[in-house]
């Protein structure tokens, strides 16, 4: 086909040359119209080739597969790892995503918006292993893109490209990032997942911008209806200098750091065995790493660390240990302390953490085995050597890749949050830009920056449940406009029109004549609070009648509760129709958002 | 390396099957020592050489092209056709976004969240020409994707999947939607760009949903500042009926319709060239559709074409006109007719229209050389056929694709928004998903539907420059905390959490001991309402000082403005603070948007 495309416009080609010179060389009209007539039958050939091929490409993308053969029937589904979410599903998103930039806003952050697609080369070497799991776009002449795997290394890539022009920021990010993840599980683990990131860059006083973050995640927290939640924080310096006194050698230190990071998903005996085994270390210098992991507390803790000689007399330890120290000084400033537990075992895998890191956990996103909420006080339960069910096996699925299934029963949502400090990221894009292969924190062109990642898809399956329990309403629509007898279209559309530009949220059956109790059951599926009918004699004589209705749950279903004294409704003068539904006691009530 | 990882676990495979042999055998402890020992050296390399291919790979995936040399330098750049939207920006987007989404809410709609991606199928054959533009996810095993194209198709696919169970629905959609388009032009067309969708499907009586449509485009173009508009609507079948009336062959239609739809960019002499000379068609035929696509005007032009014997006749006409009667009355109810404009020549390029089409155009978003605002009323004025000088060439840009090159100063930002009746496209999927390959609009399945999309990123870009020169400002934040003296940081993050609590949008200068000017400075530059400062005494006695501040525009400049005899700041009771800011005018004013 492209091949006949091609030799057509190749004619084409031959005969407008040979009319051009026939022309211009002042021919007979009929030669030149001989050429002109051969020319326009080929061009017309060449328009309908065209329409055929691109009538068949259309077809043949569809089901490549197959030419020729009958057409393939298509898989109607969403790619592996996502989802569609409906409209109750997101009214309820969209409340969470509200308190969140609502929190980042109040606590002086500012918007940023990076595409959803990044140059290759930006996310290279930033997830360690990870780095497999990047979603990259086909080369299709141009660029190496990829997805972006979350919104920090974009974040940092703007940082390095605003150079000295924005070095004190807070800056918030709400969005999908991508990750190729087995297993897909139905709480919140996805391929496609939504997180909200507040970031503080430059340079600051000691632990301020740090008990910023702290005090905005326990706030976030606090409002959303997510449970009893605590806030795990550790310190890379002081596992750096724990790892260094044990006796761990410099070269090991991040591949045992990583292992101290599984101490949350294995036992101490399977991470020791890794260290060990796999890792090569001592079983000694692994059996005082294990003494000191299993430590999680608060401030007694700190200075039962601090009265650790070996501990203290490390340099690294010693920083970490004193930035702990002003961090609880503040985080009690904030009020926040009774949320936060100093546990030692937490790690966090990314390698970019240079300070403190932590991870908000819920009770309610903890597998069923874990349940008491490690509040603080000096506790040295070896929690981490519980024994676990091992809960994922190796499936094939449909499309033949070997993927995890698994036990749903045994796992729970995970962390809802999650970040740290990095101070080392943006230089690193600096000194990259510039040529520069030292990666140092401290070159001309590093800002420093701390920040948290709020998992949104968890906290949704926190809240949602609730949701439901409660019966929220899935929309916001106040006020449903009927009318009876012969339908009054118009007149209904004109009172409608009316009130939507009174930023009132009104809705209406879109019929010509449809029945009275046809309206009146389309208004009750989405739970107006108000039923406002028309009728010849009102539009007469100016009013409107007006039935207010709640909704409440009775056993568990959603029952229309008539206003007292309101089975008939209210007569109400249109002219004062707007004034008096926002004086309604209802509608303050949902303005309130106590319906 | 890999053959190398291989070999070694190879060895340990086998050492370990020997230790076991030994060990169940009861062997001789020293033996059994000797290949313990000889175990431990395998795993301890296997994880040297594993932690090293992990360095490696991290690094030559960075640089692949230049294996072994020098590590290159990376571009900071964002993927072309891509940008970032800082503060400012984000503020007025985000300001736009939500007069959207209220507007949205306000006719009816809830929201609907599809995934940015899509698997391939579902895109093929959708967009015709425009296929090549689809940006499709490299193919890591598994499913082949595609970014999505547009918000339609993503919405006919949940509607068909969710069946019978969601046929008459209002859903809005915000979002990004990604084309491989060149030219890149600086006013809002990029190949990530925002678009804000809504969609009537189900069958309901005539008109009805599509008057809501033009009237919800009005209620948004009206709140947002974008200046004076117009909505030029047509309708397929009336197009088609003239084509029919005209004498174009019936296989010709769709391929006329798309010339037909250039006449917004080209002159009709070089749409009738496309015609005849490209498409075969007869002179004549051409001329009579010239005749009737000039055409423009209000309620008298459909009289007109009525009145038109050839074309009343036909039935596909005589439908369209039909429907335009009643679209107009209803127009009329919803008191926007004023906006609107039937466009004899506007037919939208995309296959899956078969009603009405319209497009939103703002005057500020046609190119220099349209200059009138085609109001209502008759008008045979020529314009398509007005010369229009070329406003694109084509060069190699850095990556040696070629693109063409725009002389913006020729270019608007074209529509702000557009869309049409699509009733076939859901029954599409639902038949191909049910393997039935006749695509029937009546087939069981078949949903009706209409929608339009508005283009989120040339609104910013006409809405944007207005919103600098207002000198709006950036951010909410509505208290700056200061101290004097000592700097009393714990003092200031007390009073911050405080009011952070009582969701006041807060911040304080992340210094232990600041000068006083600093804090101003700091507090002025995010433009905030009122400044608190904190002293030894006002913290003994329970009050705080406040200066309220005012920010004007002045000769271009933000000059701030004390409020009268302020100069000094007011004492209030600590305890009554947020009552009291609550109750200042400035918290007022800037609570009504009027700051």
């Amino acid at each position: 086909m492209a091949s006949s495309l091609n030799s057509l416009e190749g004619e084409i080609e031959t005969q407008n040359a040979l009319f051009n010179e026939l022309r211009l060389s002042g021919s007979d009209p009929a030669g030149l119209e001989e050429v002109k007539k051969k020319l326009g039958e080929l061009k017309k050939s060449l328009g309908q080739a065209k329409a055929k091929a691109a009538a068949d490409g259309a077809t043949a993308s569809g089901s490549k597969e197959v030419a020729g053969k009958k057409k393939e029937r298509i898989l109607l589904k969403t790619a592996k790892g996502t989802r569609d979410y409906g409209p109750a599903e997101m009214f309820c998103r969209e409340y969470v995503e509200r308190i969140v930039k609502d929190c980042f806003s109040t606590y002086g952050g500012s918007c940023l918006d990076t595409p959803v697609f990044e140059r290759k080369e930006i996310l290279a070497g930033k997830y360690g292993e990870d780095a497999k799991l990047i979603f990259d776009l086909m080369d299709q002449g141009g660029e190496q893109l990829s997805l972006r795997y979350d919104h920090t290394v974009p974040l940092a890539r703007y940082l390095a490209m605003m150079g000295g022009t924005n070095t004190q920021s807070k800056l918030w990010q709400v969005g999908k990032v991508y990750r190729r993840d087995n297993p897909v599980m139905s709480k919140g683990r996805m391929r496609e997942f939504s997180q909200a990131d507040f970031d503080i860059s430059g340079t600051w006083d000691p632990m301020i911008p740090d008990a910023e973050i702290i005090s905005l995640i326990c706030s976030i927290l606090s409002k959303i209806d997510v449970g009893e939640f605590t806030i795990k924080i550790n310190h890379r310096k002081i596992l750096d200098g724990i790892f260094e006194v044990c006796g761990v050698p410099a070269d090991k230190i991040r591949t045992i750091s990583s292992a101290v990071d599984k101490l949350d998903k294995l036992p101490w005996a399977d991470v020791k065995t890794e260290m060990t085994e796999e890792k090569g270390l001592e079983p000694a210098v692994a059996d005082k790493i294990g003494e000191y992991v299993k430590h999680k507390g608060g401030p007694e803790l700190l200075a039962k660390l601090l009265a650790d000689a070996a501990l203290s007399a490390n340099p690294s330890a010693k920083q970490g240990l004193d930035d702990m120290g002003l961090l609880f000084t503040y985080l009690s400033a904030y009020n926040v302390i009774d949320k936060i537990s100093f546990d030692m075992s937490l790690a966090r895998g990314l390698d970019y953490y240079t300070g403190i890191i932590y991870e908000a956990i819920v009770d309610a996103s903890a597998p069923p085995s874990f349940q008491a909420n490690p509040s603080v006080g000096s506790s040295t339960t070896p929690s981490p050597a519980l024994p676990k069910k091992k809960v994922t096996k190796k499936v094939k699925n449909e499309d033949g890749e070997e993927e995890e299934e698994v036990d749903e029963s045994q796992v729970g949502v995970g962390s809802i949050a999650a970040g740290g400090r990095y101070d080392g990221l943006v230089g690193m894009f600096s000194a990259a830009a510039a040529g520069d292969s030292k990666k140092s924190a401290t070159s001309k062109g590093s800002i420093p920056c701390i920040g948290i990642s709020i998992g949104l898809d968890r906290i949704f399956a926190l809240v949602w449940p609730k949701w439901v329990e409660k019966g929220k309403r899935s929309k916001e629509t106040m006020v449903y406009v009927m009318a009876a007898g012969d339908g009054l279209l118009v007149e209904r559309m004109k009172l409608v029109k009316e009130l939507r530009d009174a930023n009132i949220k009104v809705d209406f059956l879109a019929k010509k004549k449809p029945k009275l109790p046809v309206q009146f059951a389309a208004g009750e599926r989405d739970e107006v609070p108000f039923a406002i009918i028309l009728g010849e004699n009102e539009i007469k004589e100016g009013y409107v009648m007006v039935k207010q209705q709640k909704w409440e749950m009775v056993d568990g279903k959603k029952v229309k509760v008539l206003a007292e004294g309101d089975e008939k409704g209210e007569k109400v003068d249109r002219e004062q129709l707007v004034e008096w539904l926002r004086a309604t006691q209802i509608w303050k009530d949902w303005e309130d958002g106590k319906l």
